[in-house]
């Protein structure tokens, strides 16, 4: 049995014989349901509300738990752990004596029931922490270039529980008229679509965030989190996501979880009595960031830009998280690892990556990274060029001595590039420049690529409903090295844009009586089958390819409009032919000897067909060819 | 006494008694004169033509000096030194008999006269190799961000020397008629205009090669040498180049020389019987290089692509040499050397500097700076950004185990982030980006910043003729990190652009009998007069500006089209506000607290003003303030 007291000068009151228990199995912070605690009344009004997080596992490889415990005056009471096998490493306040941080060993702690009391004077009150046995199932499995995420923002995919749209705890009620409110997309919508994403082909699954978003307004896209333990109810329920990511892993099939570390939704309790002063960054008055994250790794950058790019608030309701507490990245590197551990994802897509303290960010992904050696995170990096991502790759060597641990960025630059090709209309050329810049990367192949993202205008229309440019991009897209992303409803061609509400619309069939069902090829038009076709005859190649899970990445200069590339390993080649001129091109292929051995022979997956390259090749105008010369 | 024999079969001849010197102290390619030797008519035609370097000096760094000895048959001779204090460390010959590389140790020689001779049988011929003393004058200086470079193309600044415009074994006459012709422009015409450089502020100059181009066609530019050792007849004499440099020693001014090792001429005489097979880069059929330097930092490129990068001619006329072949790589560092020694100069531009075999120049450079450590080296590399720049930087990292020795490179990146700025009105934000980058250099203070070329459009033409933007990137360059150049003719506002023939125009009062002379006062109208005194302005507080000879950069992000920042040390300060809105600005100073601390006080440079910096600043529209607040 230990004993330590509270860092704050203890007020001793009488509580003997209480006892808290967690409020129910699945989430992990546990709301001490005090109303049925019998004698919970205490003088002095000594309270314990919330454990975060509720339970943990026996046997992970990290030593210690960090318990945030809030109760009013909770820090002025002495803390024991009568069973032995968790030690009390410390118990810590800050400056505000309703939180207290109890930092646990557990290296020898076998599963099961370890009851804290938390003591004044001859009084108790005991939270039942419990040590469960590590989780069996499928999980943390990580990604790799042979993966293709599909990225859902749930409350615009697929409405599996109509009975779930509005919450009575949830201030924002569904309102599918509002392009900015809440339409009722849900994770059980998701689940009923994994056998369709399963035959598009993608591997993977990437949801916006589904934790609780309690926020007046703007609560549908999920980065205004209020509990980082919970599922927004209109999303579903702790079980319903794990029992999705379940679902995905039966299918061979990831999934990838979208987190934010930098800010919260104000409606966040925490904004109610702040763990510390120093929780949050609050300025004399209202500062939002500069957006500039080219300023933190730039040597010439002022203070005080710095300063305003991390510390200034993404948006007006959003508060933004000091990660420089050490009791709050802990809170936010453990919130992670609960939901690696509970639900078996794969994968974090981290939030505004650069807003965040960088050292802290380095230190959350080791701590992952210690936990499950294969996970994936990455992200978002949305920076101008290569130079700024390479900055915030693992594998660097920072001249300022910033160290970071993400192995994938997402590559901006390329969608850049992307862009310029066919937005613009400049050059195929713009693609190949940007894949000059590798070098600047250990290993280009990890970072996410995309066509365009929930923040951006679709790509479809942004490439002006140009079929074939279309075509052509998904070609680069699934072939050239990097782990690619598609969102959702690219497949169907959706290509709206401007204003956020619109570009995330809903998928059309996902919401009983929908005019039409998109899910199915009956409920496609013939545009759209075409091009779902495309996109699926790839993804499904994609997924047996060697070459492609695990190939180096070899182009030429692009040459009248015509871009071509192999990916490649000891076995198995690739060979791709983007002709971006709107004419045939007939060309000499003395220039891919090194790839292309002799008449090389083959299969063009976008057509079925065989082929042979000799010493002349002709491609028609406008045309992606994918030869897999292994076939 | 060493006898070598060379490396190919010897035919031994019969050549007693013969003996050669140089034609002339000045050169460092002795031509032979084989008609003023007796008995030079051997049997089997073994000749003596040339020796390159026809001297050398004592008490160099490095202990061997390979001499290039062209010679019908020559390389069927058997050499020998028979002064003491020399050492031959190997003859060797290549693929053809008229040439013999011979590698003298002179680690411990002492100036003097070495005859080395040529035996074949009982005959001799004899060449009087010298080591001199070394050069005593000033020299190899080298440049830092103090120094600002005036960059002249020698054909067209100014003709000192009317009587050498023509030349009677140089092919192409002068005709200043033709913009692609030469214009009679001269050494001796630049030396003439020092005072003017002076006191114009700028401290170095920087010639375009004014060594022989003997070339039919477009012979001005100098970068089509066909002598490495020899200046252009047309421009003057090595003297009148040495002279030219000690009269800018004189006035504490600088000397850049301007050097091309990638191509020579086809006048060159190798052209007429190669040094060897692989002295050049032959093709089946021509061949150029597909200027694509990013290829050659690129994991992903082809082999096919590096090689024509590298090995393509820049042009058909200028055969692509092979540094590669160890021969030819000393041949050229050696010259290099040779010029430094000879004339004094204090830094080597050198052109086209990553379509060399990029060892070699990283070698070339380290062989320099071994002599002359304080040299400065500055390579052209025009590349698309920071990100390829600095890979040819020294002091990175790269992944490909490439080691850059080169210290300066060619700013491309922030030139076109001026274009951006000013040619295509985007936002001063272009400039303040491209400087974030500066974390992939490990000294940005050492790249060579511009706002033109002889290669490019000039800036005030750039910019539409728009003085306040020119202005503004005026102040700009010569305040912020790097070493500012200019090109000739930008005092007086010379704009032309489109073919090279016409931006490298006449400066007007360079030649007899100019309807005006623009390098005076009188002879340059109001609007030249007000920004060539913005320019001397700044250019001559500039030389006395520690925070700008040594400072560090530090800026801000702009706002409303101001953008700040300051060059500082622990000393001294310099704030530059430019304002590229067209409106007045008034804003808050607080966020320059880490560097103007309370009311700073200063003079701005550009109006000699007292200034006071208090809480509130306000700037006029289209306005640059530098205010240096050590004064």
């Amino acid at each position: 049995m230990k004993i330590v007291k509270a860092g704050v000068v203890a007020i001793l009151i009488s509580l003997l014989g209480m006892s808290c228990t967690p409020n129910g199995e699945e989430g992990s912070k546990a709301l001490v349901k005090q109303a049925s605690v019998p004698n919970m009344k205490p003088a002095n009004e000594v309270k314990l509300e919330t454990v975060e997080p509720a339970y943990w596992w026996a046997g992970m490889k990290n030593e210690t738990v960090l318990l945030m415990i809030h109760g009013k005056n909770i820090a002025t009471s002495e803390v024991q752990i009568k069973e032995d096998g968790i030690g009390i490493e410390s118990v810590d306040t800050q400056d505000n004596p309703n939180y207290l941080f109890l930092n646990l060993n557990i290296a020898n702690a076998k599963a099961g029931k370890y009851p804290i009391t938390f003591k004044a004077g001859a009084k108790e009150l005991t939270y039942e922490f419990e040590l469960k046995p590590r989780n069996k199932g499928t999980k943390a499995q990580g990604l790799t270039s042979k993966d293709v995420m599909y990225l859902i923002m749930p409350d615009r995919f697929a409405n599996g529980n109509p009975d779930n749209d509005s919450q009575a705890d949830l201030t924002q009620k569904a309102n599918r008229k509002d392009r900015d409110g809440r339409h009722g997309g849900d994770i059980a919508g998701v689940t009923s679509k994994l056998d369709y994403l399963n035959d598009l082909g993608v591997t993977t699954v990437w949801l916006t965030p589904f934790l609780e978003n309690n926020q007046p307004d703007w609560s549908y896209h999920g980065y205004a989190i209020t509990d980082f333990y919970k599922a927004d109810g209109r999303h579903g329920t702790n079980a319903e996501y794990k029992n999705m990511v379940d679902e995905a892993h039966k299918r061979d099939m990831k999934v990838v979880m979208d987190l934010v570390f930098n800010h919260i939704g104000n409606g966040h309790d925490w904004m109610k009595d702040l763990p510390a002063k120093d929780w949050i960054h609050e300025w004399k008055e209202f500062t939002k960031t500069n957006y500039k994250g080219e300023a933190l790794s730039d040597p010439n950058a002022s203070d005080f830009d710095k300063k305003i790019m991390t510390d200034g608030w993404f948006d007006g309701h959003m508060p933004d998280l000091n990660q420089g507490n050490p009791y709050l990245a802990k809170y936010l590197m453990q919130a992670s690892v609960w939901w690696i551990e509970y639900a078996g994802i794969d994968g974090i897509r981290m939030d505004t990556y650069p807003y965040n303290k960088k050292e802290m960010m380095s230190e959350w992904v080791s701590y992952v990274l210690s936990e499950y050696p294969d996970f994936y995170i990455v992200g978002e990096t949305w920076l101008p060029g290569a130079t700024w991502e390479s900055y915030w790759k693992a594998g660097g060597n920072n001249r300022d001595g910033f160290v970071s641990t993400l192995k994938s960025v997402s590559d901006f630059p390329v969608w850049d590039a992307l862009n310029r090709t066919w937005r613009n209309n400049w050059s195929i050329t713009e693609v190949y420049k940007t894949l000059t810049e590798d070098f600047l990367y250990d290993d280009a192949n990890q970072n996410k690529i995309f066509l365009d993202n929930h923040d951006v205008d679709r790509a479809f229309g942004v490439f002006n409903k140009n079929i074939p440019n279309m075509k052509l991009a998904t070609s680069f897209l699934l072939t050239t090295r990097g782990i690619p992303q598609i969102f959702y409803g690219t497949e169907i061609l959706m290509g709206k844009g401007g204003h956020h509400g619109d570009l995330r619309e809903d998928f059309p069939g996902g919401w009983a009586g929908d005019k039409r069902d998109a899910f199915t090829e009956a409920g496609r038009t013939k545009k759209e089958n075409d091009y779902f076709n495309y996109m699926r005859s790839i993804l499904q190649w994609r997924r047996t390819s060697k070459a492609i899970a695990e190939g180096k990445l070899k182009h030429w200069v692009p040459f009248n409009e015509v871009y071509a590339y192999a990916r490649y390993t000891d076995s198995e080649t690739v060979f791709v032919i983007l002709n971006n001129n709107k004419d045939e091109q007939t060309f000499n292929t003395e220039r891919f000897s090194e790839v292309l051995k002799g008449d090389a022979k083959g299969k063009d997956i976008l057509t079925g067909k065989s082929v042979t390259i000799g010493s002349e090749f002709t491609i028609p105008g406008k045309t992606a060819m994918i030869i897999d010369l292994s076939k």
